[in-house]
């Protein structure tokens, strides 16, 4: 098999089975697109046409899906969404099988798709994320038989522009919609918010599908997706309980360490001198992460700061500082709890975004790019700041890509938040088991044992010595912390490649293989 | 030159020099798309990338605008636009030539084109209406060498998606615009409301340039047209004055004939049974045609009568209507006046949509195909009920297809109202002197001297009688004119072909020749 090494020192193959010829990796913005995206298929319609279906099953035989095609999900609903359960249920009952799921994500809810794919009913995935048994079945036993493609929120976007995800029928869970299929997100028992993801999939899917449990009059007022894009519309009892939208991850933590890890940050921030008045701000997920918010805004508020844009994944202690007046805007283009739905509603400075314009390194602009400040968590750093948050140190797939390398990629100061250890297992390594955010990205990594930053940046450094800001080598912290840890033992995997990670661009950042 | 005789009777050369081979009007909806869309470019952004230029020529500059190259405007503006002429000014400046202009239309600020126009500067042309100096150019002297093409403001969306259109660079009037090119056309001091044209042309058009005389800061919090699209932007001084958006034509009137006529045709409408719980609605511009609001509000509030919703170019008149609670929402492609462009900030009830969401026949549903009832002004019609609104019985080309066609074609009821004569001219005629919108597509007429229904409308012609409204037929109604002014005599043409009418489809529903 011919391999090549990639910019962050994998050793990719040249051609993956089930994959295809593989780009390998070459910096952030080294790949430059040439040609024309895919093209939308033309359409029809009439006066008195009717796009209402009785049914999911009326909807899968009236887009002719058959074997062999690819349909999309969005993930705004989370851990409570049914609508991807029930689309497959439905194919596996019309025994359609052999299809490739195009998913933003999947989470824990997307359980029952082990026997799709174990009946051959499912047997393609791509999707920004992947936990729980399937991630286990697929890292352990590789029933899917063929690389799963992980891909960024901006990577998809750009992929369905480009026509290397061509999706024949995109299925959208929506809460707000109309006969026509004019639909949003915010509105309904099942709000969600922004529906980015899927605005993407309604524009260039061959085939559109609005299920929903909240059929409004015609015309609705709030459109994320218009009528222009939507083929049916299939009205059912609940496409899924909104409680379970909101995680654990994205709540505001009481738990010391983490709170310790963000006001450090939050000094590290201050030192750095991008937090002034009009600076642009992204915090994902995670305990640390959020918390960074809080110190922030007491600074905010002493020195009276005020910030141009929130932007991401929203959060509600996002829609708390907008509310508060801390920032001007927010740009969502997925949000994750319902307070935040509420809001994209009332409030508008909310601004609801699709993923191509959240992160798609190629259009003409995305929020991404737009950042000065992001904090992102991580499951391993390596000495390279190379970031993994999608496998565990076992080599088990447990995470998500979501938009961390498009943030990274894009924000003039990217910090990330972890605690040195977990359970025992040390965050900082030679190696990452796997690459999904390239160090060159990384600016500074703040633990709650010291602070490192990315000798690529003079700049910061010299900036945190005048701040009075102790740092330390990673390599220091990892010796450090390996005291107390020992060094983790190698993880041995088999041959057979189980998923490929794209970096946003399409090229192949690091490939996962069987773990043994 | 071979011709072919299409469904309205009109002869048409099957290859036209300057335009291509000739798809003849076969039919409203006779024409299904195959295949796909016109795919934009792919492109490539980074953080840091500026969009900010310093003029004009600098934005033709970066664009590589050249010879024989398609560009875009709109014509929000109307008459108070700017823009187009100072883009033309530069580029006449800078030597290029050849340029085919795709407006979506042109008015009398734009008579400056005349001398690109002879200079050949700009030797192709393609808009929704046409009036004034240049018209008579054209018409008399055939100065662009080669055919207009005319579209429907459905048409025009359906030919840049399809590809038809092809547009290097589209030039966007942008009232309120951030560094990135997230622009809205209803806040700052050149406000005209809904951007319906040119969020087709930012969508497929090769470069996209945003002028405007209002930068603010990032993000915009209200965009019609998404950075994603948009490559310079070019701050000016004025983009135009809003004081020459409102014509005539979008006031109330205060002619006792036009009112009679309105009321007579409100009459139409209530004997129709049409208008009930739930009815949508759209009056095209002119006296008369907006009058009918007033009857019909008269009518809707003595019965309890709420609409769901009014559609098109949206005047002050239908959100008096929107605001006193007599229609659920405004669907709104264009704006007429600026207090328009107000109520699309503030009433949420107020959408702003594409021109294709509007009328494009070929996306998956457009607002024109759920209209329940449509009123049209007409400059001619012809016992056929075929309907001119475009040249005059001259000839001449003094007029604009607009929505006409599109709406036509989708409402279940579509009322002309006109006077029976004009200058001593009558409007009621055996063969209009060009077919805009096919008499199949037009139900009634009304005029000051009796109404008319198309015979294929059986169930309104016994309606009518139920409700005791006298109707004649239409060659009785144009007799009866024609003992007044005498008919009219034949204009005669020369045989070139100055101008191509799309039909909405992109078929030929019939082409204008040089008058003699």
């Amino acid at each position: 098999m011919k391999t090549m090494i990639n910019k962050v020192n994998r050793e990719i193959p040249s051609y993956i089975e089930g994959y295809g010829e593989v780009k390998p990796y070459e910096g952030p913005y080294a790949t430059k697109p040439v040609g024309r995206k895919y093209a939308p298929l033309k359409s029809f319609s009439k006066p008195g046409d009717s796009k209402l279906l009785s049914s999911i099953r009326e909807a899968i035989e009236k887009c002719e899906l058959k074997d062999g095609m690819t349909i999309s999900f969005h993930h705004h609903l989370r851990n409570g969404d049914y609508v991807l359960n029930m689309v497959m249920d439905e194919i596996a009952a019309l025994g359609i099988k052999n299809i490739n799921l195009a998913c933003s994500s999947l989470t824990t809810a997307h359980e029952p798709l082990i026997e799709h794919i174990r009946s051959g009913i499912v047997t393609g995935i791509t999707t920004s994320g992947l936990r729980g048994e399937i991630a286990k079945e697929i890292s352990k036993n590789n029933i899917l038989g063929k690389p799963i493609i992980f891909r960024t929120h901006g990577g998809r976007a750009r992929a369905i522009e480009a026509g290397d995800l061509k999706i024949d029928v995109a299925f959208i869970a929506a809460p707000a919609c109309d006969r026509m299929g004019n639909m949003n997100g915010a509105e309904g028992k099942a709000a969600f918010g922004a529906m980015g993801y899927p605005m993407v999939d309604a524009q260039y899917a061959d085939k559109v599908v609005a299920i929903t449990d909240n059929l409004m009059p015609f015309p609705l007022k709030r459109i994320s997706i218009p009528m222009t894009q939507v083929d049916y519309v299939v009205e059912v009892e609940s496409i899924g309980d909104p409680e379970l939208i909101a995680t654990g991850a994205t709540r505001m933590t009481k738990n010391p360490q983490e709170l310790l890890i963000a006001e450090k940050a939050s000094d590290v921030l201050i030192a750095s001198g991008y937090i002034k008045n009009g600076f642009s701000f992204q915090a994902g997920s995670g305990g640390s992460s959020l918390a960074v918010c809080k110190y922030l805004k007491e600074y905010m508020k002493k020195n009276n700061i005020k910030g141009s844009f929130g932007a991401g994944g929203i959060t509600s202690t996002m829609v708390e500082l907008l509310e508060e007046g801390y920032f001007e805007a927010l740009l969502d283009t997925q949000s994750f709890d319902s307070a935040t739905a509420d809001s994209l509603v009332k409030n508008p400075a909310h601004i609801e975004m699709s993923a191509s314009m959240y992160a798609n390194p190629h259009n003409k602009g995305c929020s991404a790019h737009q950042l000065d400040v992001m904090i992102l968590s991580a499951t391993e750093i390596d000495t390279d700041y190379n970031i993994n948050s999608l496998t565990g140190s076992t080599g088990m797939i447990m995470g998500a890509i979501g938009g961390a390398p498009d943030t990274a990629a894009g924000a003039k100061l990217t910090v990330v938040v972890a605690p040195t250890m977990r359970k025992r297992i040390p965050i900082i390594i030679d190696r990452v088991t796997n690459v999904v955010t390239p160090g060159e990205t990384i600016d500074v990594l703040v633990t709650e044992r010291g602070i490192c930053i990315n000798p690529r940046r003079k700049d910061l450094i010299e900036a945190m010595e005048l701040a009075g800001i102790k740092l330390k080598t990673i390599e220091e912290l990892k010796e450090e912390v390996e005291k107390l840890t020992g060094v983790p033992e190698k993880t041995s995997y088999q041959d057979t490649i189980v998923a490929v990670i794209e970096y946003r661009d399409g090229t192949v950042i690091d490939v996962i293989k069987q773990v043994k």
